[in-house]
């Protein structure tokens, strides 16, 4: 039995609140049990260096935890005056991901940017951002829509989820929260679009190094998670 | 007629909600109007190097902007390396106002960080996190006191809220929001405790100077509006 | 009987002496009896970002405590790598104060800077940055006036300077030191102008809570105060 | 036909060079192709902090490129002020794959701290710091062994290795250099121990979303790489 | 003729105002002509690292200058958040110096740190810091001496001063004001003992390189101008 | 007899090995017995602000050691977020004396940057990394004159090379390896050009103050010592 009682195969309750910033244009409080992650997507003018002039836009992410999102008080990043290696590590994942399901050349020179701030953590905030990070894209973008700055479908090519799995005394499980993450052996991390194609796969033994057909069942359990995401990212978006 | 529309000494509509946060000891999630605080208070062991073995504890504070809390995108203070003058200016303001009703001999040697972090901003920020970390403290007080660990009463003086006011075309009006803060002539900040004495005062003038009459008024209003606040502390606190 | 064995309404010996910078556009060291503070006032052209072809300029300060200008040697800013949080908040309040008496149209755009930095501290270093300050810009002014490039009188609206008040032994006390600084109940700053109109004002209670009463009487003694300063302004300015 | 016009599934030249700093315990110039990175394992007797007194001990990697190991010169991090987000990701990944197969309780409180530094850069550095930093480690723990401080096959496990695979053309090749990987669709890393198990998997879609089976593809390439790799090792090891 | 006016081998007016900090237990306000630096040493219990427990102490220095020290107004080097190059190399100049003419041994372990801080620039900072930083350190033994800390004449071996010398129009000339020093084709600082050691030797070609015998020529100046810097420090002891 | 048992004027083996990156336009790994260097020389189109639309260019250096160059390892500068006192003196030195030999009108708006890397250090880094740097920055004109980009006899005025000298047990050794750097009372790093000028002059007693004489024969040995690696520059230039 996995810690959280959950089945092999069961995801924590899974909630998006869409419109939850006065002043973002796209954003949503995404819900993955008592994982809760505040995602605002920004318009902005400028774009990276890079991109000037070239009539492409770019779609950025930032993560951040606050002080007291976790079981002890950390310390705030800005205090220490920079961002750790982890935080950059996930903010790099998470812009990529949503950068896979944009056509940058439709989107024109401009730049979204995904902030995805954890309220609270217990577990798959990565996983979580990125899920919830899409609907405050998509709804960024559908704010452009209606002041004909753009169009969503030609924009979004696809959806975009993610899912961690992990092995719980050798058994495959998904979903994993904070417990069951810290007492699994081998945590992987999979980002996945609505049409089943493979984003980013990330798997890391923790203890002991896992087989082919291990990681083959953690893959057949995210896409089943991820289907699911996928469901109910577009029962939010409607 | 003030840009909101209230009337002189009408605040906005004021809300604590408590216990948002399943890991911290004590929290508030605070609105003054548009305006929310997640206020947490989490308790640490280790105080500051200058109270060790005192048998003193410490209570202090920090607080964050989420980068997408106001109309244009800031940039995130952990990227940027540092917390900005007006970050740690208030944040030193709150830790001083909530030391103002903490009795630190009382609460033994102990340290108690309130964490005020806004979600959104629409003005008053500064005073809203005073409010609502006050009763974040109070519950990591009375999370103590269930483990015996101290005693409310004890360590707790007072209450202690806060509130702006400000010259609006010349005439004062009690609880800025922005765009009120933006056109004031004169912004004030007054800090009291629910017995009506005085913790801090912050006055300022955006433009012409204002005389001592002015003042007074701005501090009348203060105390009718801090009353006000002080009255609804109680009532969330039960 | 305060420590200073002062009169409550007697401030320290008070001096200013001008030019004494060989390259800066004016200068002033600043005495407020121990508390000596090297006010320079710098001309620049370039103007903050968003004043940029506004015609409009700027005026803003700098604070600095040398190392050892305190009792105890304090680490060195630049060392440590960061300006504290209570630099950051006495170069805002001095900035603030001095753009006060500033017509920033008739400035033109260009800046001026003042840097005050402490050669020696004994309580009030910030107010007596504002009031020394002050004869830097005008000095700076005046240099410009000669070389045709404004009017002193134009860009000039009034004098302004600045005092502390407090509560020793419950009495209103003028123009604390250190000792008397630590040893007060409750300390105040209070920032005016030659025409009595009030710029700033920051009341803090260090112990217990004060009343409208008290805090009316320190304001009777800053007025007072700077009264006089603004006197001795005038006498030094010639 | 792949840009390097290498088959699918042939590795560039691989080198290792032993003993190659006179300083270092351990040491390794590692070669793959052109793609040239100098390892060095350190022995230190402090551990971080959480194992003090634990008993056991500690791997840790840094990672870093000299300026100009690239086509155009990179800003060194150190005048920068930071390493970067990728930096930090390598680095982490490196030290994770090293103790993947270390056994912290048989090492005994001490730490090596395995760098690898980039002298030329072709491709694959994150794959080769693996692949040379195992032996660097190794020699490190032969080193101790002769003093009698630890058992070298008590302490290591087994081997690890790593290579690169992608998709080009949406052919897998094995071992990219840096056109390939430029040019690749998808860019996939892995980390295998020399029994076969699997330590780390990362995948990433650079363009199109990639399938299971495009996937599967690029494992079979990896293993075969991965098993070529440990044989080196094994050789240069003797 | 040089700029200046001075003749090849006339120092500039030289003085030395000891005791002019309220708080420092040794303090010099040396002047070479319009170069003025305020030194203050401090004397403090704790140590380097390095040699806690080892019954000697440490002598060591800082430097800074002013932002408006200088023709043009500098950033302010706390604000940049960190001491730029030059600023390193100078004081670990003065420290080394410093050092020279101390028995750490004798001194006991306790750190004594001179700062100086040059209010006004005009060349010749980096050895004006030095000579006068002889005086405070000097004055600090003393206010050790007078409480039994210590004995001055066993900790202090000698004197030390430092001057700068400089090729202008091919002719050596001594002690370069600010308009000589970017004339002047090679640039060289000296720093002996009052009985004629050399302690440390800098000579740098800023145009043309330079010959042996100008060399010499430059260090027979700067022997003559350390003599007289010597003659002025015992007279300003007494 | 000196530690290394060389006799007083022998310097280490000298090695300079050119072309050895792939990518740098010059570069020369040097070799002063056990120090190796690798120098890198890279073209770069951007000057500093200063020298805009000047039509002169400019010559610049950079300076590292490899965590593990050294007996004990150091912490990584990137990873403590600054490059040291030592490491900024070193690359001043560097450029400054590259600087010396070169034509910066002849050489054109461009920029050479110059990184010496200290992959293993044995003392005497900063004067190998001169005479090596000025290997790889010759290779970098020739890599320009090829490409009819400028001309290396204009540019290049004239060699440029260091050596240290020191006193051991008071007899004057030249090319200090760590062992004897650290054992001799007086250290001293002379740059000189091809045709015998003195480029910098750095002498510092360590211990004892030194005397005019002892300095002179420092100065003999250094010029005999830069006569012969002039000489193996050529050499190696062919």
């Amino acid at each position: 039995m996995r810690p959280s009682r959950r089945k092999p195969d069961e995801m924590r309750a899974i909630g998006f609140e869409r419109g939850v910033s006065k002043h973002a244009e796209g954003s949503c409080l995404v819900k993955f049990g008592d994982t809760h992650i505040l995602c605002t997507a920004s318009l902005e003018e400028r774009v990276p260096p890079w991109l000037r002039n070239s009539g492409r836009g770019w779609v950025t992410a930032e993560y951040g935890m606050l002080p007291r999102s976790t079981g002890d008080r950390m310390r705030r990043e800005a205090s220490s005056g920079k961002q750790g290696g982890r935080t950059l590590e996930i903010q790099r994942l998470i812009g990529r991901s949503l950068r896979a399901v944009v056509d940058l050349e439709a989107l024109g020179e401009v730049q979204i940017t995904v902030d995805c701030d954890v309220l609270q953590a217990d577990g798959g905030t990565r996983t979580a951002s990125i899920t919830g990070g899409f609907i405050a894209l998509h709804d960024c973008l559908a704010w452009m829509e209606v002041r004909s700055m753009t169009s969503v479908s030609k924009v979004l090519k696809d959806h975009v989820a993610a899912i961690s799995c992990g092995l719980h005394d050798g058994e495959p499980v998904l979903d994993l929260d904070y417990l069951e993450d810290s007492a699994a052996g081998t945590d992987a991390n999979f980002v996945m679009t609505g049409k089943g194609g493979i984003v980013e796969i990330q798997g890391t033994a923790e203890g002991e190094p896992f087989t082919d057909e291990q990681f083959s069942e953690l893959m057949k359990l995210a896409r089943k998670g991820i289907g699911r995401l996928v469901e109910l990212q577009k029962m939010a978006i409607g």
